[in-house]
């Protein structure tokens, strides 16, 4: 399993933020590309740009999306040409429409070639998302795009760190929603995501799944909130009696300093995004992989955005590739780790 | 200013929790009592109990709640005891109404001793909201208990660890009451009391009072919720006004990582108690003490609960007081480095 290498499609993300620069200096880097077969996926005149804008330079073997074999190595780095406006159409450091269309063309490229075989996973840079609402595309971000994509019923959001494994029950709602959209249905959903990645990534599937609070104290025994009461406690024990090992709810504030170094603990469950996000980007930017749950393929993205302030400044301040790397380093380790075919939730 | 040493009263906490077993270890430490003139309050009953389990013993010297004077120095440590129904009434590790009631009679006498000048401040023990309000105190919390003794119009829980000062907006309410209880005035009250507490604990008058967002991203542009726009920045921009040197809304899960090693960085403002206590105890549990703004005197507390799983069980899993060490250090250094009168944010 270990000698195996896979393949994975780099999106160039936005081309108006850091995404196509990111890209281009992290598949220059040739140790890397001992961890992975890389393909980058975009604009083929926005991708050239930014492979002047780096050192060391990628030299790339610019391929069209159809009738390309992405599985076998080949001189150069292969750069899918998903075509479309071009550079003259962006404004550097700005998302509009435009950048938002060329996005999702890079996306849409991408999850055709993965779903056709060409590739073991798909690893995203960052796009903006009122860029791409702008250009039409409905989706809060790149995890309900893909989902749409590769037609699964379900998505969930879970954030690969060097300590811990962080699960959103909820992602990208307004904080006083989320209330509303927790139900003992999608959580239990929730905590078999969790184990269903115990299980399919062989990250041992008798650990732990723990479910936090939604309130203060989670709730501290009611007088702050009944949601632990009425949707989070029947969900974990829906879990348990389906022999998941699905703990909590745990305070929230004390988890990660009470529990966070349990050596049985699998993955945590946060109920939104801000109290998962904080705790995964603990250990600093570029250190937690976002990897989706429910696809049929392997996918990780960076945990950063566009830094559209930084973004074709060029020299000294050549934005830094560390959370894409760290990306295509999770990517390629899920792809190995992989049971295939990655089995999921639904019947 | 240095020279001079603080008199703390030190309340024991609900007695049948860890208070008064991490209290008896914290007052024995003689080191500890270099930093400050410490003062127990609470049952000499369940003191001395609690005195009994401990290593080194602390020695106590029994005094009524009338008519001491706790600023000078005497032969043993002051307890002053505060009577009601004593150890026959609690049951160990199970919070009652008892309980509760013999820990709200210990935070009275220390608001009336503090208040009368006996004191520089005041550091508690972890009490039981429960508990308490079976005893028929309606307050969620030390900080609304202390704000009625004392008869201020409001207060703020700020926390204080060793990077980073984390100042809450809101409290003790469940998730989904957060955004309709976060108004312009509130959270302008809110930055004000950033600001007084940087004056008042001399931190620097002009460092940076931060202000988180409530939403992913702090609302993505409006994408995921309005308050940023309606309430956030509205409050932002009035503190501006009067000098303040407030910035934001920052997105709160990419704020500590990118912002919180900022040299002008003063107090951090968190819209709510799992925003701001996450990363507050990312340090670990114990390392940050609570402060209360907007008493007349400086009050810490540790920023833990009553354990009541583990309290009483003496010998080798006698609790750890390391989270009342800090709070009684920080209230040492608030009470050497407060402007006197603390000056607040009311006319």
């Amino acid at each position: 399993m270990a000698s195996r290498r896979p393949t994975l499609v780099v999106t160039m993300g936005d081309p108006a933020g850091i995404g196509p620069e990111i890209v281009a200096r992290a598949v220059a880097s040739p140790a890397l590309r001992k961890v992975a077969r890389l393909a980058v996926v975009g604009s083929a005149d926005v991708m050239a740009r930014a492979a002047k804008r780096v050192r060391p330079s990628p030299r790339f073997r610019v391929i069209s999306p159809s009738g390309v074999d992405l599985t076998r190595d080949a001189p150069g780095i292969a750069l899918v040409d998903t075509g479309g406006e071009g550079w003259d159409a962006i404004r550097p450091g700005i998302g509009t429409a435009a950048s938002g269309r060329m996005a999702a063309q890079a996306i849409e490229a991408a999850a055709r070639l993965t779903m056709a075989g060409q590739a073991d996973g798909i690893v995203t840079a960052p796009i903006s998302k009122t860029a791409l609402q702008a250009a039409g595309y409905p989706y809060p971000g790149h995890t309900e795009f893909l989902g749409a994509l590769a037609r699964v019923p379900e998505t969930r959001m879970l954030f690969v760190g060097r300590e811990l494994r962080i699960l959103l029950a909820t992602v990208h709602l307004p904080l006083k929603s989320v209330s509303d959209a927790l139900t003992v249905d999608s959580l239990l959903r929730t905590i078999q995501f969790g184990a269903a990645a115990l299980r399919n990534f062989r990250w041992g599937e008798r650990r732990v799944v723990a479910v936090l609070g939604l309130n203060p104290h989670a709730g501290e025994g009611g007088l702050f909130g009944d949601e632990e009461g009425r949707v989070i406690l029947p969900a974990i024990e829906r879990a348990r009696a389906e022999g998941i090992h699905a703990e909590g709810p745990y305070p929230a504030d004390t988890f990660f300093a009470q529990h966070g170094g349990r050596r049985d603990l699998g993955v945590i469950v946060a109920m939104y995004h801000d109290q998962g996000l904080i705790p995964a980007k603990s250990e600093g930017i570029g250190a937690a992989a976002n990897v989706t749950l429910g696809l049929p393929f392997v996918r990780s993205s960076v945990d950063h955005g566009t830094a559209f302030d930084r973004a074709w400044k060029g020299g000294a301040s050549a934005p830094n590739p560390a959370g894409l790397v760290t990306a295509i380093r999770a990517g390629a380790n899920l792809a190995l780790r992989g049971v295939r075919p990655l089995r999921w939730v639904w019947p």
